[in-house]
């Protein structure tokens, strides 16, 4: 029998992070700079099943049941105070479900807003698995130039203006991924204002807002919304506060665009996993969620630091630039002098060093052929000491 | 600002039965004939709660840490051996894929397999949360006529011949819901051989052919495939055996279709929650698996004969005709008599029974009008036999 696929699977590879990382964990002894993985360390493992043993002797049976698609209540609410307090995010007229990571988030939004032939803009590079996401759904994903402080209004004035069928606008303003940037306040005005005037929605996307490890926060996009005006769609999730494996994400929208997207995670998955569910809701009513917040910062904050000493200390200068994230998992490097990228990537890998080549983040695939992304995430401080200097010996040529 | 959705969900809307389920559980006094709950008494919630504790002291990274979209390799393994040996279902040249929920499966082998307009031919009535899943996939369901025995092999034929565009076969073999009835082995053959004939998939789903309380298995339509011909995806999920609200199901699927289903996962959640996928491994190998079965069949033996008496006693000769199911959750009705089904139903939730109208499980929305579900599952044998006689007394004008 041969089988034919769908006109949005049939071209569809698959991550080819995620097939990197397949290889790296299958070779134990390798510095995974590859991995988006979060910081082991960062995993509250104690008060985790101390909460799990309370779920199993007194809430068993909610937690093992069916639940709503929406999610667990008392966790919506929980979340949605916390989002008003902290982000300033009000939830009138918006609607707060919980998804399965925030990756559900992202591909929802793309699966109500956008029909096949429809067109995402991105920052480029971006996150690879929205860009996978939107065209799975069967959206066109189209790269806007982007620099240190995010995408660039001009440029996404120019596209909006170019392209007839825009549905959406995907942007990563905190720690963005992989360029580890932070946009600034203007900058986010900017390109809401942009957004709003061409009635375009805008996708923003915030798994690492709560690892700032230095500097002041900046109010999300989704804050400039109004009653009157509600343009944004807010993604998050616990993946990096709590727990990646558990897979629990939320999404912030107009309630129109959630009543949709819930339909849309009642076809996908019925609802996310209750117990959790329940479990992200304790945890942040019954243990001290702001403390321990600030405690996986630190970590990520010296993971960060020994990361751009090494940088410091062994890249020849002139021959890689690379960023200082102020929060989230990455750093962005590109090679500046006549290295082969492609050479550069299996010399490292040779010598145990993963690392992501720009390319794949490329909505067109057609940028940051010389660029690369590393993590301090998962390594130890000595891998990442080590790692490092083995990327400076594989930039240069032997 | 206005909202514009895409093609597939402008129109669709949020299942009536969860909707239904909604309004059921704000009234905890209601019989709740109309939920596809398992029984709450089936979760092994002692064993689960040890092994919780097990794996948060000696496992807790790989439970808590990004998992592989595949899933967890123990439990595919130990997987992959029960099903070889209790169903007959080689797994050479296919791939088993664990799913978040047996839904997961159903949904991502639409994706993968139709584009827009394309067509699924499903028994009707069939599933309500598959008929969503492939409209939102942009599929058009259209329904093929069935019996007691399942679908009809000549109506199979017309509809293969008079489509074009058909890219699948949806069938529920075992305890079908909302039917439950059970396909023989002579008509799965037959089903079979039209599906190869034609070169079309058949998406055979499978929750509740562990639940048979009744009869003998039959094998499913997934073990007539032979390495040269390789034209079935079996789903299925461990909902009704072990837990729900965890999320743990799977697909076996020709490798090829497996691993676009795999990127399929990639974008829609990363992947199932790795927790409960080691709790379903250990649970499988550490614990005796099959006498758990036998008591959760022993469960639903119990209820289904309840509600057989209560039927058998209460409703009047000639009213309304009712299936007696084998194994599975459900039994059909229909009206036979000019009771109109909108004040049957309006009597009933009246007097806080509620029942699924048969009409929401028509792929074409156009049968059924004078059928409805009712299940045994979570009902109390008191709640059953009292359920049972208000509706027998909302089946005649009083």
């Amino acid at each position: 029998m041969t089988y034919q696929f769908s006109d949005s699977f049939d071209k569809l590879a698959p991550s080819a992070i995620r097939e990197i990382l397949k290889y790296s964990s299958a070779y134990p002894d390798i510095i995974a700079f590859s991995a988006g993985n979060p910081a082991p360390e960062s995993f509250p493992r104690e008060e985790m099943a101390k909460i799990a043993s309370d779920i199993f002797t007194y809430d068993a049976v909610p937690a093992l049941q069916y639940g709503t698609s929406e999610g667990y209540a008392p966790l919506r609410e929980t979340l949605a105070e916390r989002l008003a307090v902290k982000k300033n995010l009000e939830c009138k007229n918006n609607t707060l479900v919980i998804t399965s990571g925030g990756q559900q988030g992202l591909e929802l939004a793309c699966r109500v807003l956008c029909s096949p032939g429809d067109i995402v803009l991105c920052e480029d590079p971006t996150f690879i698995g929205a860009l996978n996401a939107f065209r799975a759904a069967g959206a066109r994903t189209v790269g806007v130039e982007m620099d240190e402080d995010g995408m660039n209004p001009e440029a996404l004035e120019r596209a909006l203006t170019k392209h007839k069928r825009v549905r959406m606008i995907y942007l990563i303003p905190n720690f963005q991924n992989p360029r580890g940037s932070c946009t600034s306040y203007a900058r986010r005005r900017a390109l809401y204002d942009i957004a709003v005037r061409h009635g375009v929605i805008i996708l923003e996307d915030d798994p690492y807002g709560e690892i700032r490890f230095k500097g002041e926060n900046i109010p999300p996009i989704k804050s400039f919304d109004t009653e009157d005006c509600r343009a944004v769609i807010y993604c998050s999730s616990f993946s990096k506060l709590l727990s990646a494996g558990m897979r629990v994400g939320y999404v912030l929208a107009p309630q129109e665009i959630a009543a949709k997207m819930v339909v849309g995670k009642q076809c996908e998955d019925v609802h996310t996993n209750m117990f959790f569910q329940m479990l992200c809701h304790r945890f942040m009513t019954e243990y001290d969620f702001e403390a321990h917040l600030e405690r996986v910062r630190g970590i990520y904050r010296h993971k960060a630091e020994v990361m751009q000493a090494a940088l410091g200390r062994y890249m020849p200068k002139g021959a890689v630039s690379y960023t200082n994230p102020e929060g989230g998992l990455f750093v962005f490097c590109t090679i500046l002098n006549d290295t082969d990228p492609d050479v550069f990537l299996r010399t490292a890998l040779a010598r145990k060093v993963a690392v992501v080549p720009g390319q794949v983040f490329s909505p067109g695939n057609n940028t940051c052929y010389k660029s690369f992304r590393i993590t301090y995430a998962t390594p130890s401080d000595e891998q990442i000491e080590r790692g490092v200097r083995i990327l400076s010996e594989s930039v240069l040529p032997l």
